[in-house]
């Protein structure tokens, strides 16, 4: 049975490395990238800048049609990268806290590896180990991958 | 260039798992096990039970011959791995903190990829992440995994 890698997506360059890194280091794995519309934090779950004078209320229906939209294009790129590779990659979209929805999918779906950027969006800070990474390390209930971006260092 | 992974060894499940993850996933990688004499924890370098009483004093000099023997053991298991594998392992011992001297390690030489146990020779307790791992996992200047025991959750 082929193994099941879950890597969380978020339109980050570091996301975009998890992904590459699983494609490249497990192969023949069933690869699911997960994204995580999170409606409290609006820059999460958006790939592209946030303008809050115009930002619709997080959690308005109008937000989450946005949101779905940018999720759209984070899963357009994830066929891209996938297409590079040859491979193939399931997409699946959940609503929540990110590193809580991450490692509840990992515990619900069989997931035997999960790989994920250090960081989201927010890019580097002074910090080496973004909250959702640290938070994920820490409960999921299988191996975990944190993926650093050494040219960022 | 081959890629170089560093593997903390301490002689417990966890460390001989994150050696084997290494061996299975990089292939064609360079594999350095790492072991780090820890004058402050007796128990942390040492693959046998410590009796308390008859300790040497930590630090030592008899303590640290003791260690020594302690240690050959731990890599004489990283030998006999290697060979399951048909795989060299370069063996590579340092004294200090653990989690100091793996990130350091790391740093100074050019490492690419750190595999860690999720936790030391304590064994799984109520955290499902040691302190070693969680500091190598912030603090190491490159993409880290940490092996998880599933069978003992």
């Amino acid at each position: 049975m082929s193994r099941k890698i879950l890597v969380p997506v978020d339109g980050s360059p570091l996301s975009r490395q998890a992904l590459e890194h699983s494609l490249e280091e497990f192969e023949d794995a069933t690869v699911v990238a997960l994204h995580v519309l999170d409606p409290s934090e609006p820059g999460y779950s958006t790939p592209t800048p946030v303008d809050v004078r115009t930002e619709p209320p997080q959690g308005s229906e109008e937000w989450y049609e946005r949101a779905h939209e940018e999720e759209e294009s984070v899963f357009e790129e994830v066929r891209e990268i996938a297409a590079e590779y040859d491979a193939e990659v399931t997409t699946e979209s959940t609503t929540g806290e990110p590193s809580r929805e991450i490692v509840d999918y990992a515990e619900e779906n069989d997931v035997d590896h999960v790989v994920i950027g250090s960081h989201g969006r927010t890019g580097p800070t002074r910090l080496l180990l973004g909250s959702v990474a640290e938070v994920v390390v820490r409960r999921a209930p299988v191996s975990v991958t944190v993926v650093r971006d050494v040219e960022a260092l």
